[in-house]
């Protein structure tokens, strides 16, 4: 490494004071920069693909950048398309976004440009500021390419319907091509947008096909609203335990043994030897409470083996996971749950109406909302509800018992519209009575004699539960599929891309 | 499930006003609960262990609660240990810790409660309020179990140095032992807290004993901070993003090849064929900007199947990665990871100092630090600096090579202390370039097919960068060994606990 590839004085930082030192070095370098960029700001160095007999009054306007090799550090402002509106009537400016759809004719073109979950019209009129050639470049540039435009914003006085901003359009004077798309796209974006039950003269795309091009599938507006969401869904499950004490930690994924249950759990090679994959983190953020972590949640991803093709099963995905330390009953921990959950449901109605107005295709509000989904809205008017107290027998081993009927136990779970998005119970925190029960279960005591050991110690009471995170999305969103719930879904026929 | 097992009324809130409705039954039942409570508040359902023939004074003041199933909701008011101090002397407090050492002598007890870092002193003088019974009971307790105490808080004249709460003691009037230690502990805290430089006389604990009694060795201040530590640089490093327009996206860890390279990856058996664990999420990450995600970040665990028994090498941990479209340069993302990379630092030495006090070793300092570090620091005054431009032979095929010259590449690494804590690249987003350099690599292209395709349909240039969350907290508080770093490491010679 020499000496003049340091970048120590730009970007370094003393801790201590937190002052910043150019050398003058590194300030002649930014001012030539600077230049640099100032002389090509109009585009003198873009490559313009037309050359005709005629002068071309659109030189250098249009064209393709060419790879973008970071040469140069050009400094253009760009909008975001989400933003404009007609109190921007008149102004100029430059956007970059994919070239969602073009009609050239004559000597108009119309094109809508894409940004995530926003659209803008943009038009081109062949004239003083527009050749000819412009305006074919134009019409050859194929669909989902990403563009930079530049161009006045025009108030229009029709309301635009095809686009999210219909107040206003872009007169085009400037276009060029950042990176382009492959003219044959496998699936056409607006055809994965469309649902199935939308309009049956138009094509829709299965679901298949969706994911074998889950690049282009995931531009959808549906898709990044779905996304958007489940990040959202993340931020306020962390935010509201973390303003509640509870630590984030991370559990292991690999694990010694199958370690709740034998089935569904994944083998790896592991060296000379064999691990597995972790069906939750069950045991871990258990023995975190043991040592002394008091409150804990964890998200990540959780693998299970299950050879089942159905709209709800997938072999990884997200868990979020809690568990507290509870002073003398579970029901302080279900309190806290429930707080929870309904904050998260709050939050994502109050702050996501754009995301959820995109992704809510409501397919289970009639056939699929449970019978007792249904009883108890009407008569508690209410669409979210526990239910506590499971018999013993449907629950894993370290659940406790019922102290007062041993047919039950002490766990619980939460619902949302009739379906099931929460399980939990209070633990056995005690190691005889957790060898007992294991042993009831038939598990080998030796695969789980680490977490059974946890708890020789002193272990305060605890309980907890988890949400899986795209199951959660799904019923939100009223959704057909979990793995439209997934970036990159996994199930037993599919492990690509 | 019968009705009366429905706790809707209790939890039940309808999302759309957000009403709460108790039933009568339900108000009753919750008055009957609290009659009870208040009933049996002082402990009158306790068993006293000791019986003896003269009468003993604090009879039902002290005992074991037996454990807990959560019979009754009791409602007792716990403080904090962290909160204590003399400005509460003479208040009488409740509070649930460890027993962290115990002595008694005579008519006297002292012993030290722990809640995670911190201590505080409590004492019991045999006479009108301790009876003799009642101190026995206490010299009996084990190490570790864990307690409720409630007494009097006293100011004291001389600082206490052997606890964390100096100015205060509690002289102790109740006392219950809510779980219990086994009587023998494998390690004792105090020695796996020591560090091994500090006093020679004194034992300590090496690592594969702490690492193999991990619940108790994680009890220790040291873990404790180091952990709440790692909480924080996750938290700063999703909120640092997020503000700056950053989605958090989960990125799948079966993946259907070894993309990065063959070496190194683990194989998991998947149902009648194999796949393998991601080595990171880098394709993944890319191919949500090609779907237009535009800025993502990533927290989550990969897996790295090395043979390596070092003290920086572990087979699983956690990378919090990300990647942005940039418009020009790359360079605009190597401002935003230098920014967010000081921003973490900052915070952490604002906001975590009790912690990087009960953490920070120290032991890199002298011997470990590089030459470069020691280098650039004394001529910039700076901790952290970058390097850029490395060779493109050194970096992995996804690589974007320099424009200008070829044998170097657009790529750069973040030091802190001398270390590389972060290492990032602008990547290539075309398939043409990116087949032929994954080709040089001889990589089987058919591996990675939907990777390459996945920029078939416009891309956005983009760079990013990830940084190991358990190398991070290492170098940050100057630890000798990244297991230390994680809550259950995983090495090739450990996936236990």
């Amino acid at each position: 490494m020499s000496d003049s590839e340091i970048q120590a004085g730009v970007e370094g930082v003393n801790l201590e004071d937190g002052e910043k030192k150019l050398s003058k070095k590194e300030l002649n370098k930014l001012a030539r920069q600077q230049k640099k960029a100032e002389k090509k700001h109009q585009g003198a160095d873009t490559k313009t693909e037309e050359s005709t007999e005629e002068e071309d009054i659109s030189k250098n306007k249009y064209g393709t950048y060419g790879l973008i090799r970071s040469t140069e550090r050009k400094e253009l402002e760009f909008v975001n398309v989400g933003t404009l509106n007609s109190s921007l009537d008149g102004k100029e400016v430059w956007i970059r976004g994919r070239l969602h759809t073009s009609r050239v004719q004559g000597k108009t073109g119309f094109i809508v440009v894409r940004q995530r979950i926003f659209t803008i019209q943009g038009v081109l009129f062949v004239g003083a500021e527009v050749s000819k050639q412009m305006l074919k470049f134009v019409g050859n540039i194929s669909k989902e390419s990403i563009i930079d435009i530049f161009g006045v914003l025009h108030k229009v006085d029709q309301e635009i319907v095809s686009c999210t901003q219909r107040e206003v359009e872009l007169h085009i004077k400037q276009i060029f091509v950042v990176s382009a798309a492959e003219p044959r796209l496998p699936l056409q974006i607006e055809d994965a947008a469309r649902r199935a039950n939308e309009d049956a003269n138009l094509a829709t795309v299965n679901l298949d096909t969706r994911l074998d091009n889950r690049i282009l599938d995931l531009r959808t507006q549906t898709s990044q609203a779905i996304f958007k969401i489940q990040a959202g869904i993340c931020e306020i499950f962390r935010n509201a335990l973390s303003k509640r004490g509870f630590t984030e930690i991370q559990t292991p994924k690999i694990i010694p043994s199958p370690s709740e249950g034998g089935a569904n759990v994944f083998e790896v090679s592991y060296f000379k030897g064999s691990a597995y994959l972790a069906q939750s983190p069950q045991l871990y953020k258990q023995m975190a409470i043991a040592a002394d972590f008091d409150r804990v949640f964890t998200i990540g991803a959780v693998f299970r083996a299950e050879d089942s093709n159905t709209h709800r099963h997938m072999t990884e995905f997200v868990g979020l996971d809690l568990e507290m330390a509870f002073n003398f009953h579970y029901h302080e921990v279900v309190d806290t749950i429930g707080v929870l959950l309904i904050e998260i449901f709050k939050h994502l109605q109050a702050n996501y109406q754009h995301e959820i107005e995109a992704g809510d295709e409501d397919d289970l509000s009639t056939t699929n909302e449970k019978a007792l989904g249904k009883l108890v809205r009407e008569k508690y008017k209410t669409d979210f509800y526990i239910l506590d107290k499971y018999p013993l027998s449907v629950r894993p081993f370290y659940t406790m018992p019922n102290a007062e009927d041993g047919r039950w136990s002490n766990s619980y779970d939460m619902f949302m519209r009739g379906e099931e998005i929460l399980s939990g119970a209070q633990r056995i925190h005690d190691p005889v009575m957790l060898t007992e029960r294991a042993k009831h279960h038939n598990i080998d005591l030796e695969k789980i004699r680490a977490y059974i050991d946890s708890f020789r110690y002193g272990c305060p009471p605890h309980a907890g539960g988890g949400i899986g995170l795209e199951r959660v999305a799904m019923l939100f969103l009223g959704l057909s599929n979990i793995r439209l719930c997934s970036l990159f879904p996994r199930d037993p026929r599919r492990i690509t891309p």
